[in-house]
């Protein structure tokens, strides 16, 4: 680590992930020396179970904001959502250019034009092996392996020395398209010295090797051949340029045309074939119109919905709502996916629906994760071995799980850096430390809403969701306090109430007696009469079924 | 098929689910031949995720109240939550006596004393290879295994046939208690011949053979071997006893004291200690305020949880509102179950959690499933070839497998027979029909209230949990219909208010229009008045935000 010795310089290399430390996705990260930041990839997160009516998650980048003079670009590894998804938003509020190999930028294009926002951003397309300089860093895109092509790891050199963000990655030695990972290229950068490895983490819990994704296309082979008699069904990630490219592949072996199905399907697969990323064999690809004009087994559909989304096309042609598909007894659907952990059911449900229309469900293997498991993982410490080790990616049983895989390999662990989102860690080829904290963590993304969607509001939700609310409207008299309307009671999501007549004859003679009660002894603040009927209906309710609504009790006033 | 020929009985023996074959759960089936009707099982179902609120699920009996008269009896397989736990609540409207083995009746009890039914029903306990009569049925218990003791498959001998029901069921050749499946009895039934078998479909789609429970024990005996310095924490299903079982044999083996811990935990393994299916070595077991007089590696605490459920032990303990347990580093915790489809994300949480607090988690290799593989489920259809299979027991694409499974035993297609809730099948030894259906289908219990949660109020609940409400009040003179006070709005779940005052002044500015509008071409009708006011906000939340609350106009009358 000769070359990298600083010990006179001032400057401290910072690294401060922003992101993608306690959940899956939103992966974003600040490195900062001096007076340059460079962030690695903006994705978003999708919403977990608790943030009910939210459409996505993306990262909070006050920080980036406040250093805004300094922050130099983004670079991106590849194209996926949990890497690229938030920069629409955060381009509005950051907008420095982006950094990323062709197909990363094409997949970024597409998004930036949805948001009219082509015009406004700088990108630049950044070939393997090349380099860029920003602000005091250099930073190489190194190949790498990945369920998406064009992925790539980072080499950040810096004048305290060299970090290795090795993106999403898996080794890869035979892939469908391009070359396997530049595994020279990270021991080059081993032998040199790297300061630190920033190391993805979402399958260190699974022990061995993630198989190549060739062996799936031998899965496809093997299925088209043995269904000759049926059409075919296939879903997928659309980013997966290269399973799609398998299964046109088998396609045209077995001499069936192909339909391309899902919004999001057309676009990648779109975007990959104008860039080069697929060649489609010239007469393959039809129109979903023209399924009509051909046997259903001489045709492929190729469609988004492998983890049973309520709205991808695979969920609309199983449960019948298709206007151009619909399924068949003796259709063949091959699911080209391991459902992502919390889709499980929505996934059963559509293999029920797509069983119960007589269709033959295939999804044993057809799928090979994208992400490096523990072998690889080694590999990737054995090659680069850095001096500090700091897992990234992940829950964090699975960056603990990596950081079991660095201690194996002989990384001490006083140089393994768990981090959280918003930390700021300063290296030196001397020592770590714990440089404070930065604002860091979710904003909510509601409909065209950006972080008007807090706690309260989702506490509401929740309340809301499991137990309904009760409305208590009532008029008074602005001078005598005297009731002239009310109370009426109008609930929703409580009980039916033409079923509950009673209950509800009942709850309004509770809300009267205490209003009457407030009012006979001359109480006027509305908020403490509020209080009152809130009190005394919540008892009631719950001692007469154990259920405990949202009351909302609403005073009028009338002159 | 000698035995059973009866073409000159005008009886017809008829099978009718009442639930079970949507979703896993909520096991019931009403079996009828002429005045005699017995139900098998009476389980509930946990609710799904669209059931906001819902606590759980009972099956709609109308069809046994409708036949009040014919019902002898319910005959129970075993004594899990989708075979017993709806009874509490059946009971009080099909009051017949319960029959099942000792288990089974022991943890039935516990659910009765706790509803305060103990008087009031019947309840009798049979013995595996006895048989009981009821009307013209007689009812034989069977031995099967299963991930509960004493678990029975039913053999219900009929004028018209036998049907073999095989409950939930595996084949452990080695089981921790007591023997194995009773495959000879099976047998003989087959030789005799047997009408219908009704077969589990939960592991139809897995092939292979279920492991025996007793490798779980071995699994044991290794972890705690290797963690001898820790304390050790096991969390499991509560109504596995035999896996209990294993772990105080192991805890006893090294010397450890054992700590019961979860109230379902402690009700079920205090019942089977009771009635004898565990024998705890004396001073084995301690209180858990006990604990402080040992040292953390000399006690094992077994406990709920497994399933990430919020308010089990182990959850508890793992985010730090346990009262008695703290988790601390060098804990071990054995996660011995697999995720229920749907908890995933919760197991996945607690595991963090326990990660956190430096805890290490353990949950490979410490589980098997309770339910027969595919080669176990080809066994039972090689004992009892039956005429007719049912395949019971699962969501479609199980049932389906099973189906798959008995067209690979032999049993032609048209025998096969798929049905659904509600369905009614007639069967003789000549032929099959179907016999129409009868009303079937999901209560909801939510809290007290059974039955009183509907479509309605969980569409609202929906709508409430995605979107919020605005509710709009508004203050009308009676004769005049001048607006006196209002249009006031509240919102609740759908933006924090105070960040949004602007949005909320607009929003009232159109409602305001709106009323004044209709004042002024004075439309008198209250429902068009609310309809108007519900478009304008409407439109107005589409147009600006893309979001769609519920909106709730409220207009009070003065005189």
């Amino acid at each position: 680590m000769k070359k990298q010795k600083n010990e006179n310089k001032a400057g401290k290399l910072k690294v401060i992930p922003l992101g993608g430390m306690e959940q899956i996705g939103m992966n974003i990260a600040a490195i900062e020396y001096e007076d340059s930041i460079i962030v690695v990839d903006c994705g978003l997160a999708f919403p977990t179970d608790d943030m009910l009516g939210i459409d996505l998650v993306i990262p909070d980048v006050t920080y980036l904001k406040q250093n805004i003079s300094k922050v130099k670009g983004f670079v991106i590894t590849h194209g996926h959502e949990d890497h690229i998804g938030a920069l629409p938003y955060i381009l509005q509020q950051v907008n420095v250019p982006v950094y990323g190999t062709k197909l990363t930028i094409g997949l970024i294009n597409n998004k930036l034009k949805e948001h009219n926002m082509l015009k406004n951003t700088k990108r630049k397309v950044v070939k393997h092996g090349q380099s860029i300089n920003l602000g005091c860093f250099r930073v190489e895109f190194i190949k790498v392996n990945h369920s998406i092509v064009d992925a790539c790891a980072l080499a950040i050199f810096s004048p305290a020395g060299i970090l290795l963000h090795t993106g999403d990655f898996k080794i890869d030695y035979t892939p469908v398209f391009g070359e396997p990972a530049d595994l020279q290229r990270l021991a080059e950068l081993g032998k040199k010295g790297v300061l630190a490895m920033l190391c993805e983490s979402t399958n260190a819990t699974k022990p061995g090797f993630t198989m190549s994704e060739r062996t799936v296309g031998k899965t496809f082979d093997t299925i088209f051949n043995e269904h000759r008699n049926n059409r075919i069904l296939v879903a997928t990630f659309a980013s997966n340029v290269d399973r799609v490219r398998q299964i046109i592949n088998s396609a045209h072996k077995y001499g069936r045309k192909v339909v391309i199905e899902g919004r999001s399907m057309v676009n990648v697969i779109g975007t990959a074939t104008e860039l080069g990323y697929i060649k489609i064999p010239e007469g393959t690809l039809i129109d979903i119109d023209q399924l009509k004009n051909y046997k259903p087994e001489q045709t492929v559909l190729i469609t988004t919905g492998s983890q049973g989304e309520a709205m991808a096309a695979l969920s609309r042609m199983a449960s019948g709502l298709h206007k151009k598909v619909s399924i068949r007894p003796k259709d063949v659907v091959i699911l080209s996916s391991h459902p992502i952990p919390g889709n499980e059911k929505a996934v059963a449900h559509v293999i029920n629906e797509l069983s119960m229309k007589g269709a033959e469900v295939i999804h044993e293997d057809t799928h090979v994760s994208g992400h490096a498991c523990q072998e690889e993982i080694k590999l990737m410490y054995s090659l680069v071995k850095p001096k500090y080790a700091i897992p990234i990616h992940g829950e964090y049983h699975h960056r603990m799980a990596n950081k079991n895989i660095a201690l194996e390999m002989g990384i001490p662990k006083e140089n393994i850096i768990m981090m959280n989102s918003g930390d700021v860690v300063e290296l030196s080829e001397d020592s770590w430390h714990n440089a404070g904290r930065v604002q860091a963590g979710s904003i909510l993304v509601d409909g065209l809403g950006v972080g008007d969607v807090g706690n309260i509001v989702l506490r509401d939700r929740q309340n809301l969701a499991q137990n309904g609310i009760i409305i208590i409207v009532l008029t008074l008299e602005k001078y005598s306090g005297q009731l002239l309307a009310g109370p009426d009671i109008v609930s929703r999501g409580f009980v039916y109430v033409r079923e509950s007549e009673d209950l509800m004859d009942e709850a309004k003679k509770v809300v009267l007696d205490a209003v009457e009660d407030c009012l006979y002894h001359h109480v006027n603040d509305w908020g403490k009469i509020k209080n009152i009927i809130r009190d005394s209906l919540s008892d009631f309710l719950w001692k007469k079924m154990k259920r405990n609504p949202m009351i909302l009790p609403i005073i009028m006033e009338v002159e």
